[in-house]
């Protein structure tokens, strides 16, 4: 069924891969941290453009766009009383400023989003909220919706009830004193209040405070800026196919990071996965239809990347679209949504990826952050899983570094993603048996 | 071999203690850090006085005495260039302070203290050195000693050599964010200089950094206040023998921590878990030898308590000495240095801990840092040794929090405190079976 030279470029890149490692390893440590429409992001613009380019990609480009910027100042957390100590926090994006004297008030704690919204006004009012939560870590990476709307929900809902600002226990998994910083979208007409997010032993040591039953003082110091207007912009580059009247198959990840780590699994491996992938390919002869390569800009504070492609580009037809945006764990699952007519072609794909140990999820179901609005729009897509046992150890914290990186498990990815594009991308002229090293 | 009721009260130790737990958790939550000579540490003292007139101990006092006080301020690190980005650094104990400014200079790398040594002084002259290794975790700890060089010789080597500042590699063996910490003494005619920790991931950034042969220029600020002369103390307190004209049998561990974490494994863990066995010996009846409780202050700093210990007691006669300071995982060997004359009691001290999984290591041995200088005038003592295995990923870090104690392991190093004082102690007067829960 699996074409041999299929299996041949797919195994070449579980046991060779280099070029994935290689990128992940240079964006992070040439650029590090490329907080969206930063000087940091431009520069990883330009390092984009170069290493695309050097890697022998044609139409590489930037589609810039414009985009407001909020950008993290000083920030600091203190229990003036009962017990006077630092607490370790970090600014969610967005957060308004409390300007350099910072904000103090008392804490009133809440075990959920709900408990916050039943509570009256008055129990809030002028106060500093605490709102808890009992994430855990699951391989399919669903906790983060459930248990993320302490952040997400959270800030809107104390700003209406009159709160001076609020603190939330990082969404992650781990134990360890970095704070997961995240967005957060004020609601229409909501005014911002400063809202950060404390480290998990942090708040589980605000907890512990909390139950000696005495009235607890926090300050709150989280300074931040705000930029009208800046430009953030796409990296686009190809794969020509040999048939330029085909739609292309798109493969993508995001440019930008989280300004605590140096964005390696969110999102350099992404990209790398992706741009690792199309190259095997393009090493192994001319697919017959073109490999769009997208690194979009601004994903992490509120997809203004995958908006502007699609403001631009969702009329055009796509074959199918992918992205990787979940680290660089193994995948374990493919689903996808080619639609009915290409059934046998996703069966055909989910055969290609079995031997890696990946199982065959649905049919109706892709996913991804930048594509979202293109897949909702109706595009074909496919959706590789990685394994989230312990990603959410590291996003959005200081900990998303290079040694979080495992190289045998980014080549598995690569693996996937080049069996992935060998299926989609219509035939390969010429293939050679085995791609180049 | 081993009388019953010991193995009793070490059972039930292993089964049911609480004072270990209570004691960490109420140290770390209601003072957290509690940095050598700071109100902090005095507000610990404070606390353990309570705390342990409360659990019924007699004879609680304080031993104040007077020292040095090096205070953390700002710091950062940054690479100016070839790659712009901020770094994670601590400042190390008794660094210099760089004032607000800052310092700037071009980074030159080192893989050993033997390498800085071998440099030309021309090598370093103006620069800020970086010195790496290679430490791993051991069960025995055994690498912070010859790894460690970085930290402890490295800064006086490079002020010799007339370098601007000195960051090491993070003597630890995570992969997290947190630099660790821990003191440097300057030798003496030397002038100090700026010295940090980068945490590991930073160093191995900046490695990879340097790894491009590019000129490096890190900017270094490593604020910092001395006060010429605090106080601090140690707290003592004691399970009254029932002949006071016999020597008595110390427990102690330290009650300072660095500042970063709440020092719940350095060593909030260590006085509770001396403080619970004595606790529990107490609950079971009367010893025949008294059994005093010491809590050091300012040990992180350069050992000021167990000096000012050893010059008010160091002529007094103890039967023998003990402590814990060295996290809370499990117990494995257990070393003694009673003399040749107590080969018998050692040997039953081996068979009490045995049932514990402990091996009996060597009868020449024993070791303790506050009472290193007690060890070292011929006091006789025991070396319950932990499973370090972990403790280097959070020693000296942020990251030393409640949530790294093990509460299963903390009662089985109570277990083991508790049957060594069974043995030492010299019986206990009517004995119950089972220790009051």
């Amino acid at each position: 069924m699996v074409a041999p030279w299929i299996g041949a470029l797919r195994d070449d890149a579980l046991a060779n891969d280099r070029y994935a490692y290689d990128i992940t390893e240079g964006l992070t440590t040439e650029v590090g941290q490329r907080m969206a429409g930063t000087a940091a992001e431009a520069r990883a613009r330009a390092w984009s453009v170069a290493k695309l380019n050097a890697m022998g990609f044609a139409n590489v480009r930037v589609e810039t766009f414009d985009m407001p910027v909020w950008v993290r100042g000083r920030e600091s957390a203190e229990i003036v009383s009962p017990f006077p100590q630092q607490l370790v926090v970090a600014a969610l994006g967005n957060s308004a400023s409390t300007g350099p004297s910072g904000i103090s008030g008392e804490v009133v704690a809440f075990d959920s989003v709900d408990a916050l919204r039943a509570a009256p006004d008055s129990a809030v009012r002028g106060k500093i909220v605490f709102i808890d939560h009992r994430m855990m870590a699951n391989q399919d990476g669903s906790g983060y919706g459930q248990f993320g709307a302490p952040r997400r929900a959270g800030p809107t809902i104390a700003s209406q009830k009159g709160a001076l600002g609020i603190v939330v226990r990082s969404i992650g998994t781990d134990h360890h004193r970095g704070a997961h910083t995240g967005v957060i979208s004020f609601a229409d007409g909501v005014r911002p209040i400063p809202a950060g997010a404390l480290s998990i032993p942090d708040a589980e040591q605000l907890v512990r405070i909390l139950r000696r039953g005495q009235k607890v003082t926090m300050r709150l110091r989280l300074e931040s800026i705000r930029i009208a207007n800046a430009q953030s912009g796409n990296v686009i580059a190809e794969v020509p196919g040999r048939d330029p009247s085909l739609a292309p198959v798109m493969v993508a990840g995001h440019l930008d990071s989280w300004d605590q780590g140096t964005g390696a699994i969110d999102d350099a491996s992404g990209v790398a996965i992706a741009a690792a992938a199309a190259k095997r390919i393009m090493d192994a002869g001319r697919p017959l239809r073109t490999i769009r390569i997208v690194w979009f800009g601004a994903e992490e504070v509120g997809l203004f990347g995958g908006l502007d492609y699609l403001k631009r580009h969702g009329k055009d037809p796509h074959y199918a679209i992918a992205e990787s945006d979940f680290g660089a764990d193994r995948i374990w699952k493919v689903n996808s949504k080619l639609g009915a007519a290409r059934r046998e072609e996703a069966r055909l794909l989910g055969a290609a990826l079995a031997p890696l140990g990946i199982v065959t999820g649905s049919f109706d179901e892709a996913e991804g952050s930048d594509i979202g609005p293109l897949l909702a729009s109706g595009v074909p897509g496919v959706g590789l899983s990685q394994d989230g046992t312990r990603y959410f150890d590291y996003h959005h914290t200081p900990d998303d570094t290079l040694d979080k990186i495992d190289p045998a498990q980014l080549r598995q990815n690569v693996a996937a993603w080049t069996a992935m594009l060998a299926v989609l991308s219509g035939g390969i002229e010429a293939p050679r048996r085995r791609a180049k090293r």
